[in-house]
């Protein structure tokens, strides 16, 4: 099932090519062959690990994009937008424009796996971003490339009319919790004193109110209460997991 | 209530001497200087935008030490110990013994919040360790003193006898997100095959059992508990806010 080195190493060295990376760069080979190893194919050698830490890695690389770009942007919007461009699908649609499951190595079980595609895909590419990562300890072979598509989506995250990243960081929060969809229950608010609280909308959770808001719209109701609840959320997890 | 630019510097030197930190590195001040600047002297000028790099910072300076000392922990460990080691409570303490909270610039109000005193100090913290990130773009005036005493928690964490680490990790979690502790019901099994499951001990979070485990004593039941539990919050956390 596994390839033999010189072959692997040139399959690796192809991907190097298409992230834009000379081949000159001091990549780690090894963890880039172990990033690209899927649990079915060893039980120890493989890249969860490398996973673990990639996932802080990618987390750095958008918060350091973040604070570049939009210096004066409101800690809240940067904690919403950073946690769409982390989530796993949007890491999967970035690892699949670069064609990353062909050079996954796994057992055909897991590659018939259409259900978990979307995860398996952006747990190798965190475990690729930690194999550049430390391949230099900086970085350096990483944000030459993934600040396109980092800068990219938060761009029409800000710049979407309705304002919906509180919507879609609530929604990517709680599908990937509780495998459901926040519901919006929105109401037209019958005496009001100025426009903005033409409407009232709640967002709940299963049984649980977790924010509300007004606007002028339905959206916009929509988008302040899910505000409300991803700050609040936001605020009640100084411990990550 | 600011201190002028030379005392402060002077200030902020003394610091990065007590982190054994050389004058000659390359530090930008005016982040540092930011990092130590409470929201309560400045609406806009202060640490909360570090914070949220510091927070990606600190985390991946944790998972690279876990990764280097401890090649072959199992990951759901790893995740257990990592978020001990970037917790509030772990951070300020840390900060604390830097007497870093004489470094802080805040209005009296915020000084005299003595309930806010921990996430207050983990919140500088973070931005100390973003700007010194920001500074060089690695870890390298970070890992040179903070590795120590990351190295010394993790130790303890894993040489605990009791192997308490997912107790631990799962308790500051539920203290976090819900301001309670897990609570455990244990029974003494009555029919057993083997010694292991002499006691039996559920975790609870509210009205919720969140894990189930056995052991040969009430210590293992729960510590087995804690760990079906903390794993199965870290499975379903694959978006992190």
């Amino acid at each position: 099932m596994t390839i033999g080195y010189p072959n692997r190493k040139r399959q690796l060295q192809k991907l190097i090519q298409r992230l834009g990376l000379s081949d000159n760069v001091p990549i780690r080979w090894e963890l880039l062959d172990l990033a690209l190893t899927h649990p079915t194919l060893s039980a120890e050698a493989n890249y969860e690990q490398l996973e673990f830490v990639g996932d802080s890695v990618v987390r750095l690389a958008a918060s350091e994009l973040l604070y570049e770009v939009y210096p004066d942007c409101p800690v809240g919007e940067f904690a919403a937008i950073r946690s769409i461009l982390v989530s796993d699908r949007t890491l999967a649609e970035i690892a699949d424009g670069y064609g990353m499951s062909q050079f996954l190595l796994a057992a055909g079980s897991a590659i018939r796996d259409k259900a978990g595609e979307e995860s398996r895909l952006a747990d190798c590419f965190e475990a690729v971003l930690a194999s550049l990562y430390l391949s230099t300890h900086d970085l350096s072979l990483i944000r030459s490339w993934l600040d396109t598509h980092f800068r990219q989506r938060a761009t029409e995250i800000i710049q979407d009319p309705a304002r919906n990243n509180y919507k879609a960081a609530l929604q990517e929060w709680t599908q990937s919790h509780y495998k459901v969809l926040p519901e919006y229950k929105v109401q037209q608010n019958r005496q009001i004193h100025n426009d903005e609280q033409r409407f009232t909308a709640a967002v709940w959770l299963q049984n649980r109110k977790l924010g509300e808001g007004t606007g002028r719209s339905i959206k916009a109701a929509e988008q302040a209460a899910a505000e409300v609840a991803f700050l609040s959320l936001y605020d009640q997890t100084s411990v990550r997991i």
